[in-house]
């Protein structure tokens, strides 16, 4: 056996224990009892610590060593490329620290789902102040190892080659436009007649919907399911990837709306190349590009009127309200592109969404670079709500502060990617409408041709490029804001 | 530390890589989509080799020598016993024959899930030859260490202590009465009127009663749930116990006393001791306890006169029936008392539940020490079938010797649990009953005496005594079969 294929089966072993992770923790979110907390997270600790200690460990120094010296093929230089930065990301953290994390994240996560709903920010800050101590640490030892900033080197895990430098740049011409977009849709907006759709709208047949939605687009249930937890993701692994939704009986468009974003990530995910299954070049090439995938199913396919003519037909079924003109594809759609300035993030339009990812981004970052402390949390979200959305969360954790599982389990440095998700969809959408007309796929119920452009130069591409190459293979181009601005431009002011 | 407490230390992370491996396992056979199979089963296969490599620590011999001259109390002394039959018996299996065993029987049953379906014989025999072969090495390896023979070094495990001699006899005497009994019990009931509810009893209804049953018997929802798979099973863990069933809308009784079964599997996991968490000592005793703490809820417990007034009108009102004579108490308890010989072990009363038992463990036995292959399996099954029940299974697969899961993973030496518990149950009655009215507790919806009852005498024991002691401390002497007569006569003959 050759040192490549020693490292190759090094990473099946590893990709083995994160299948077991994977499965754990969606159970953990969408089917565990409340009792079962403690035991499972104590069991998820140990094999953080199992996976840590394979995937540190030091005998791969002199295999990576030898497989650089054998005959290998182009695409298994990549692979070995990827394998020996995984392994290098990973030789950062000592093990009691990886399972500190692991354990104090796990509770503090648990906790937050009952503490948010009572709004119990005492509480729940204590929880937060271990995580972030750790989270510091960590940061502390990757700023030290790369010569990153603590904060870059935490962004460095999600969306690798990005910095805090590009990210003021890009984010600080953002909030240049951004008010004053809002302010300009805002008034369109105020001519327009919209209904509200009234309910109950039975849990059971959104999940109908849901399921047939999902068949539309292409995830493919044999390799995957779709269930409830409080906050939804997509989970799993790529021959069974599970993504989570969570039903309100008032309003079926936030489930379903949700449902199709995480269908993007799993189609993502289902889609990587099967040759480099469990191994790093085979996997998602960043957060910023996994968030391009599902915003590209929500924003630039879903929320259009073409869409809507596709989807209003398949709710009205569902929900068996034929008359019920709230339902049809023009009032959904302008449902759908409603601009308002809200609390919450997840329930956030795509305009106002920057201004939440910004606001915790800074916060953040400030966090983490030791700038400010878990108390003056918020405080500082206070004031820049009001500032970016004129919006005041004083007193109100669960809706301001406390609403994102995030930082929960220590998850420091992975805001950017929604922004960054956004803008690399719609440079996407720019390049594909290039090849072909998106709206008449759509009206022609054929949308094969847009799976087949994002499998092609998306999905199947996994790890083999860096971000910026994956880029400028698909578009032409590196990383462009300007697409972003013009989307919405055209969206909401034409 | 003590060498005591690194061995308990060692033990706790075995615990929770068991623990990882109960969820995964129930997520395979209750949510996992189909496509999700071979990765799962490599996943689970690379997670039992690590489990394996744990359990067998060289190193651990030593730290055995050292606890052993350790000063402990008398509980630890017991505990230590018990962690070193754990090691011992783990140490006989080389790991590659653990990876072998857990991926092919994973791939066996996993395939048996449509070859029974199928009718399948042909390609499900291929596999299951597989499974026999690894088992035959199994059971060769701990026959001679054991000094047993190579079935009862399997019965072992299930069952400690308990011989093929010791169940050649219990289980002649059982041949001896039993056709007379079912002949009687079948002349007597031909007098009686039984009416068949007639469907549709839809799943929804059918689960909201199970839930509702399932909290009168106590079972703890903090810690557990109730979920769907095609074979029952009782697994996760005793702070997070999942139970499953398999509704038919056609007829609920099988639907609810199956969960009544496992509700009480369940509870004795439950109720198992906290303070022995994650150490062996703190686990079952046996597959035959286990069993016998189900079969106390299902067959002691609920198939009598008194449990159903108790249940009819929760069915009537679960599925809106108040005035359907076929669901009334006196109808229930003649349904679910009938006996009638059939080809499902699974929904087979429990007179003739005996003889499907007897006829597997005949098989199993003769099949394990070489006397038979599975080529020669169909024709003995349907010769002991007619033999026993009179019924012939001549190219019925499907109800005849695939309908079981236990050979597809390799479990041979489990079916006499079943039995044997039917037995342990049958005692444990009579001696609760010379404490109490059982009746009368019934009948005054107060059944808090007989779970204290069940938890002092058997759940807070663990495995702190052997089964035989445990049996003598309950109720006064070793297992003595002729409790199980008795209550049969009694229940069906009189
Ligand atoms: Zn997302
Ligand atoms: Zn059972």
């Amino acid at each position: 056996m050759t040192f490549y294929e020693k490292l190759e089966r090094h990473q099946q072993k590893l990709s083995k224990l994160a299948h077991l992770n994977a499965i754990c923790g969606w159970d953990q979110a969408s089917m565990m009892p409340e009792g079962g907390n403690e035991a499972r997270s104590e069991a998820m600790a140990e094999l953080a610590v199992m996976h840590h200690e394979l995937a540190t460990a030091s005998h791969l120094a002199e295999w990576f060593a030898h497989a650089e010296a054998e005959s290998l093929t182009k695409e298994q230089v990549i692979s070995l490329k990827e394998m020996k930065r995984s392994w290098q990301m990973s030789n950062l953290l000592p093990a009691d620290l990886v399972e500190k994390q692991s354990l104090t994240g796990s509770k503090c996560e648990h906790a937050w789902r009952s503490q948010r709903t009572e709004n119990n920010w005492h509480a729940f800050s204590k929880n937060l102040e271990k995580v972030v101590e750790l989270s510091r640490q960590e940061a502390q030892i990757r700023a030290e190892a790369t010569g990153l900033s603590r904060y870059d080197a935490l962004l460095d895990i999600y969306e690798p080659g990005m910095t805090t430098k590009e990210l003021n740049k890009l984010f600080s011409d953002v909030k240049s436009w951004l008010p004053n977009l809002i302010q300009q849709v805002r008034e369109k907006q105020n001519a327009e007649k919209v209904l509200t759709p009234v309910g109950p709208f039975p849990t059971e047949q959104q999940k109908s919907l849901s399921l047939e939605v999902m068949t539309k687009l292409g995830f493919d249930f044999k390799h995957g399911r779709l269930d409830v937890s409080v906050h939804p993701f997509c989970g799993g692994v790529p021959t069974d990837v599970r993504i989570t939704t969570r039903y309100d009986e008032e309003d079926f468009t936030s489930a379903l709306m949700g449902v199709i974003h995480e269908t993007g990530h799993a189609r993502y995910e289902q889609g990587l190349p099967a040759q480099w299954r469990g191994l790093p070049v085979g996997e998602a090439r960043s957060m910023g590009i996994h968030e391009s995938q599902s915003l590209f199913f929500e924003m630039q396919l879903s929320r259009s009127e073409p869409f809507f003519d596709l989807l209003a037909p398949l709710a009205s079924d569902a929900f068996e309200r034929r008359d019920d003109s709230a339902l049809s594809s023009k009032n959904l759609t302008l449902l759908n592109t409603r601009v308002k300035p809200g609390y919450i993030r997840v329930d956030a339009d795509e305009v106002t969404y920057p201004a939440h990812v910004i606001l915790r981004y800074e916060i953040e970052r400030d966090l983490i670079e030791g700038h400010i402390e878990v108390a003056d949390i918020p405080e500082l979200w206070d004031k820049k709500m009001m500032e970016y959305l004129g919006l005041t969360t004083k007193c109100n954790y669960t809706d301001g502060c406390m609403q994102d599982i995030h930082w929960t389990d220590g998850s420091f440095g992975y805001f950017p990617s929604y922004t960054l998700g956004a803008m690399y969809a719609a440079q996407f959408m720019a390049a594909m409408r290039k090849e072909m007309n998106v709206e008449n796929l759509i009206r022609g119920r054929n949308l094969q041709p847009i799976f087949n452009w994002l499998d092609r130069h998306v999905w199947k591409k996994a790890s083999t490029l860096s971000t910026d190459q994956l880029l400028i293979d698909a578009t032409g181009e590196r990383l462009n804001a300007e697409h972003f601005r013009t989307h919405l431009v055209e969206r909401y002011l034409k």
